[in-house]
C-alpha cells in the first residue's frame, strides 16, 4: 500500500468522525454554499474540461459527450446538490427502539456508513452527485475518476472543497486520488481499514473488476440486461407502448430493455408490428429461430446475445412456450436489474413477480422506471444488482448503517 | 472450479427458488419433523462423534469440550429448531408499499438472499443452528464446517437432508461440504455464480481468510475486542460489578471485555478493588505503566495487547486522562463489536455513544448483552461487526433482502 492512499484514507476518517456530527440544518446550509460555489467558479472548470477534451479527440463522438461540461451541465449538477439539500437526513433518524426482558433500553439509530470510495468513469458529474449523497448522509467520500475526467475532476474537487474548507468543514469530507493508474485502483479496492464500503459506477469491466480484487465490501451497481415478456394475455397496444418506451426513449442506460420476450400465442400478431416499431425507432433485431422465421427482418441472435446488454439500439427477441419458460429465461440470462411482464392477468402477474428474481419486477409499466428520482427517493447514488445492504435504486438511507445504543442501570447477564 | 462444487451450488439455487414460495405454516412444521428427527437418530450422531473425539485427542480439552456431542446437547439442538419454529417468518412481511407520481404501485418486499455460505470451526452445533435459521429465512446453505467435526457434521447433515426428503421438500437446501481442504474452502469463497453471501463463523484466522480471498459478498462476525470504560462519576459498585461479569461470567466468547480502561480520577479508588475481584476470579490482568504502578500484580502489558481478543481470563487495563482519550482508544484498538461505559453523568454517557463507532455501545450494562437472544431476536446466525447489510446481533431479519413489485397499467417514462 502507498503511504499516499493510506494517508488519504486517514484524513477521510478523521474527516468522516466530523461529519458524523453534524447536524442535518448545517449539512444542508454547506450543500447550497457547494452549489453556488460551482457556478461562481465554472469557467474554472470549463476551461480544465477543455484539456480533458482537447486528450480525448480520437474518442468516439458518445464518449466526448459523456465528458463535456457545459455552463448548462454545471447549472444542472448546482441544482442536483440543491435537491440533495432538501432532502431529509437519514441519520437524523432512529429507526425503532424497546426494551429487553433485562430491562435495557435499546435504540437502533441510523448512523452514516463512514468512509464511502468512489470508483467511476468518464462522467464528471459523478464527482458532484457522489460528492453531495455522501456528504449529506455524513459520509466522508474517496472519489476515483478517470484518467479521460482528471483535469475537469480535479478543478470540481478543488471547488467543492475550498468551499467546506471556507465554510468551516473539513475539507478532507471529499478527496480525490489524482494517481489514475490500475495500481492506485487496485490499492483503493484493498483499503479495508479506511474505506468502509466501494461503489463502482460504469461498465461491466470496471464492476468485474473491483468485485474480483476487492477486500474492502462492494456494492456492485449497474449492470442492466433487463427482459420484457409479453404474456399471452397481453393488452397488445400497451405492451407495444412499453416495449418502445423501454427501448428506445433513453438506449444508453441500465435501466432500458435489451431483451423482448413474447409468448407464442401472440407472437404471430404482436412480432410483425413491434418488429416495424422498433425498426422504424432505429433498433437492430436479432431473434431466435422462430423469430427471425415470423419477421425476416430480424437478424440470427447468437447465444452471448442472451447475456449481452447492449446499452445500445439493438434488441434481441425470443419466443417462449410458456410463462415459467420466460421466467427461466430471464432468471439464468439476467442481470437481476429489472424486468416486466405484460399481462392483463392478474394470477400471471403476481406469479412472475414472486418467481423473477430481480431487484425490479413490473407488471405493465416500463423498466425505464427503475431509478431513484422516479422511486421518489430524490436522488441516486447507482442502482444495486447485489442482494447485500442495497437493492435496487440506491438513495441516501442505503449510505447509512445502524447503531444500537443500549442503555442500563447496571444490569449484568446471568 | 471444481465441477463439484459448481454442482453444489446449482442444487442450492434450484432447492432456493423451492424455498422462497414456501408458506410460513410448511416452513415451521417442517423444522418442528427435523427436530423430532434429530432426537429420533440421536445415536448415529454420537457414534459419528466419537470418531471425531477419537481423532482429536492430542487437541485440548477446551477444543474437544467444544467438538463433543451428548444427548443433552442434540436435545438443545433440537430445542433450537423449535424456537426458530416459532419466530415470525421475515419473508412473509411486505415492508412498505406507495405510489409515485406516475401512479405506479411499488411494494418493498422481503425475500429470501437465496444462497447463504456459512464457513465453521469445531463446534458441530453451527450446522443445526445455521440450517434452521437458513431455512426458516427462506434460504439454501451450504455448510462447510472443520474437518474436525466432519463426521458428526455428515451425521447431523445426512438426518436433516433425510428428514427434508421424508416431508416432500428438497434436501439440496442443507448441503454440506465434506471435502474440507483448503482448495475447497478458497472454491467456495469465489462461487460468486451460486452463492449469494458467505457468513464465516469462527477465529480471527479464519474470518480474515475469507474477508481477504472471497469475492463472494462477506459479512465480518464475532471479533470481540470489547472495551468497559469506567468514567470519573461512575457508581464504582455498579463497574465493579459490570466489569466481572463483562470479564469471567463467559470468557471464551466474542462480547466478553477484553480491556479495562478507568479515568484517571477514580483509578486509585477503584482499580485496586476491582484487581483483587478479578484476580480472585482467576484473571490475569496486563496494565500499562499507571495501572502497574498502583497495583503490582498487575504485568505490564504490550503494545500489541491493546489489539488482542484473549477469549480467556485475561484483561488489559488501561489509565486514561479523559472521556476522549478513552473514546480515542476505543475508536483506534476495537473490533467495533461491543463497548460500555459506566457513568452516571447523562451527557458524558449520551456522548460516550454518538462518539464510538462499534455495533452496539452501552451505558451502564454488561457487554455480555449483544446476543441475538438477549436482543430479542429469538436466535442468531452471528454478530456482525460490518457496518454494511447487517450490524450486530443478526437474526433471522438479516438472512433477508429486498425486492420492489411494481404495479402500473401501461405506464412509460417521458
Amino acid at each position: 500500500m502507498t503511504e499516499k492512499l493510506v494517508m488519504l484514507g486517514q484524513k477521510a476518517q478523521v474527516a468522516a468522525n466530523r461529519l458524523a456530527l453534524l447536524k442535518a440544518a448545517d449539512k444542508n446550509a454547506a450543500l447550497l454554499q457547494l452549489a453556488a460555489d460551482l457556478i461562481n467558479h465554472q469557467d474554472e472548470i470549463i476551461t480544465a474540461n477543455k484539456k480533458d477534451l482537447a486528450n480525448a479527440t480520437d474518442m468516439p463522438a458518445k464518449f466526448t459527450d459523456r465528458l463535456m461540461v457545459t455552463p448548462q451541465r454545471i447549472n444542472d449538477m448546482a441544482a442536483g446538490l440543491r435537491t440533495i439539500a432538501d432532502l431529509a437526513d437519514p441519520t437524523a433518524q432512529i429507526d425503532k427502539g424497546w426494551v429487553t426482558n433485562d430491562g435495557l433500553e435499546i435504540l437502533q439509530r441510523r448512523v452514516p456508513l463512514g468512509v464511502i470510495g468512489i470508483i467511476f468513469e468518464a462522467r464528471p458529474n459523478v464527482t458532484v452527485d457522489a460528492a453531495g449523497l455522501t456528504f449529506k448522509s455524513g459520509n466522508a467520500v474517496i472519489l476515483r475518476g478517470g484518467k479521460e475526467a482528471l483535469q475537469t475532476n480535479i478543478a470540481l474537487a478543488t471547488i467543492l472543497r475550498n468551499s467546506l474548507k471556507e465554510q468551516g468543514l473539513p475539507a478532507d469530507a471529499i478527496q480525490l486520488v489524482t494517481d489514475t493508474s490500475h495500481q492506485s485502483a487496485d490499492e483503493m479496492m484493498n483499503l479495508t481499514d479506511y474505506i468502509d464500503v466501494l461503489i463502482p459506477r460504469g461498465g461491466h469491466n470496471l464492476i468485474q473488476r473491483v468485485v474480483k480484487n476487492a477486500t474492502v465490501p462492494v456494492i456492485e451497481t449497474g449492470a442492466g440486461n433487463c427482459h420484457i415478456y409479453i404474456d399471452k394475455d397481453a393488452d397488445l397496444d400497451m405492451a407495444a407502448a412499453i416495449t418502445v418506451n423501454a427501448k428506445v426513449q433513453r438506449p444508453s442506460v441500465c435501466n432500458a430493455a435489451e431483451k423482448l420476450l413474447i409468448h407464442q400465442d401472440v407472437a404471430k400478431k404482436f412480432l410483425p408490428v413491434i418488429a416495424k416499431k422498433l425498426i422504424d425507432h432505429g433498433v437492430q433485431l436479432r431473434g431466435d429461430e422462430r423469430s427471425c422465421s415470423l419477421v425476416p427482418t430480424i437478424h440470427p441472435a447468437s447465444d452471448e446475445d442472451w447475456d449481452t446488454e447492449y446499452n445500445d439500439l439493438i434488441m434481441a427477441v425470443k419466443i417462449v412456450d410458456s410463462l415459467d419458460s420466460a421466467i427461466d429465461h430471464i432468471n439464468k440470462h439476467s442481470t437481476h436489474h429489472s424486468e416486466a411482464i405484460i399481462t392483463n392477468d392478474i394470477n400471471r402477474g403476481r406469479y412472475f413477480q414472486q418467481a423473477i428474481n430481480s431487484a425490479c419486477v413490473y407488471v405493465n409499466a416500463s423498466t425505464r422506471f427503475t431509478d431513484g428520482g422516479e422511486f421518489g427517493f430524490g436522488a441516486e447514488i447507482g442502482i444495486s444488482t447485489q442482494k447485500l445492504h442495497a437493492r435496487g435504486p440506491m438513495g441516501l438511507q442505503q449510505l447509512t448503517t445502524i447503531k444500537y445504543e443500549i442503555t442500563g442501570n447496571g444490569q449484568v447477564r446471568h
